[in-house]
């Protein structure tokens, strides 16, 4: 058996702005699956969703300070959190059909790969739609998870503010916290999705950073008894106004930073009153969900719980065809997307 | 009994720059300390020592944020740690000479004043040096001892980053960590300091950041590893030099930003990347000692036994006289000092 597979590979880094076409380009390989091609303990697999994360953007920089994750390489096919499905197997734990997680996914249609200890099967029993294992069960509401209940350790009647509120992290958060018994208030980029998070997610109120610019004011506005935990996804400018306005000893979890990520640290505006965390004691932790990977368990158990009580919501953005990837990507720092986005690269149907 | 007291009150707010003569007035008063003049209940007692600590700078500003300390009241007299001795008491559990330590004390010759639950007196048996009290056994002591082994928890072998280093809080810190097992490497303002540090305090390794001001190569020199723990005392561009040194899980507890205090928030240089404390998952904490009292037994304990094994070396700059408040407090704006700051108000042969 032979495929034409489609595959996005990084030519040139960007070193600010938005990635484009003369960063990645969409190459056609032609991939021979048959036993014989396929070496000794490795699978070959067909991608079916993928999923689309701003920490994506900062795998592309080419900035060699090495503080966040290690840059893709160069002329070589990016990768990112997929569900795929096993179409070929020479590893005796798989077997044709198994539908598998992959966090290091090729961005490809097709790909062999050696299974390693990042893989996790899906259970075909346990009736979970497959782009839920990318949002509410997977990456976003694990991320999530960890920021409001693991850091931000919230109590009741506390008043959280997240940012980047209607995405894929933010949407989770702020359930997450309203269960808690907190007081949640989100920034979002567009009127539609102030209703969103107020009609659909829970959340006591939502303002508009798009239309209600002055931060500082919006923030005293909205938490006149000040911020007890501030799940911190924007950086920059919002987090200087959210210190002004942190209650005594706050918690700030940094999940990431997604208004630094198109441009050049040193060109990047700085936060200036980093002091008013003396004066608070507040409290301030970037993570990365793989260090909490020892809850994941707790945390699948709590969230199918929620869900099965009807008391997570969640939105999606599907994009169609991996051909929709530099176009998906570049929509996370738009302000257009409303949810978690992810790319349907085959249609269920006739996988 | 009539005395002639002179104090400092504050006639007017200091929104940037170095407190001078303009802000900070010595007035005389005329005080009567017979019983008839001392109310209910009231001490009356003279002072004997006082430290100058960089956080009376921030309660100068007359900046409404209400982030930091509170503001002194302008034509009043203002307040630091002070030891003093009691003079005529009608307050049943002081007698005349007991010696009282008040974080709280009026910068003033004489003075009657309420006892509060601040107060704590001395054991005239303990043998303690008076200035002891205001520096190893006192708030810098035990400034260190929070940012390092509470807040830091350092492991042997650790790569520790104190700056202000030479500084009331950085001596014991570095030395608290060398007792811990770390590597331990100070930035301070002279080189005349940098050998003390060295010498007399046993760190690794120390420089002077007036010298070598590019803070970046200085930390890619003296931290080849990486840092696992920085107390920061300075803020500013120092903090992020850290950040581009840090290592996965380092902890950087904030003890104050002294690059900070002389401007205006809007006006002061941002930390541009902080993103970075997302890929190394760091944990910046701000506190104030006043929230970890309920461990200051464990830390007296802890550090008197230090003490007596001959493991922590003080150094005091002494100031004399009241008058010297205000050149005192602004020698610590100039990296002129070595050690801890403390005015001798009254000679203790005479007191």
């Amino acid at each position: 058996m032979v495929v034409e597979s489609r595959e996005w590979v990084l030519s040139a880094y960007v070193p600010q702005g938005v990635p484009t076409s003369e960063h990645l380009k969409l190459n056609t390989v032609t991939l021979k699956l048959d036993s014989d091609s396929i070496p000794d303990r490795h699978i070959a697999v067909q991608l079916l969703w993928l999923s689309i994360d701003p920490y994506l953007r900062t795998r592309m920089s080419g900035h060699q300070d090495g503080l966040y994750f290690p840059q893709f390489e160069l002329n070589q096919a990016v990768t990112g959190f997929g569900v795929a499905r096993v179409i070929r197997s020479k590893n005796s734990s798989y077997i044709e059909g198994d539908i598998i997680l992959n966090p290091f996914c090729p961005v490809a249609e097709y790909c062999i790969i050696q299974p390693s200890d990042f893989l996790r099967k899906v259970d075909p029993d346990a009736g979970v739609p497959l782009p839920d294992y990318l949002c509410s069960l997977g990456v976003p509401g694990f991320s999530a998870w960890v920021g409001i209940e693991v850091l931000g350790n919230p109590k009741p009647g506390e008043n959280v503010f997240i940012s980047a509120a209607a995405g894929g992290v933010g949407m989770f958060a702020g359930q997450l916290a309203k269960i808690k018994g907190c007081r949640v208030v989100g920034s979002t980029g567009s009127d539609e999705k102030v209703k969103l998070l107020k009609e659909e997610f829970g959340y006591d109120d939502a303002f508009n950073y798009n239309t209600e610019t002055d931060f500082d004011a919006a923030l005293s506005k909205y938490f006149p008894t000040g911020i007890d935990i501030y799940l911190e996804n924007v950086g920059g400018k919002m987090l200087e106004a959210v210190l002004n306005h942190v209650n005594k000893r706050a918690r700030i979890p940094v999940c990431g930073m997604i208004s630094q990520y198109n441009q050049v640290w040193s060109e990047r505006e700085g936060v200036r009153n980093l002091l008013n965390m003396v004066g608070k004691e507040v409290r301030m932790e970037g993570y990365l969900v793989g260090s909490y990977i020892n809850r994941f368990g707790d945390f699948a158990k709590e969230m199918e719980s929620y869900i099965k009580q009807g008391k997570i919501s969640s939105k999606h953005k599907i994009y169609n065809g991996i051909e929709s990837f530099l176009e998906s990507l570049a929509s996370l720092f738009s302000s257009s997307n409303v949810g978690k986005v992810v790319i349907q690269v085959k249609q269920e149907m006739e996988a």
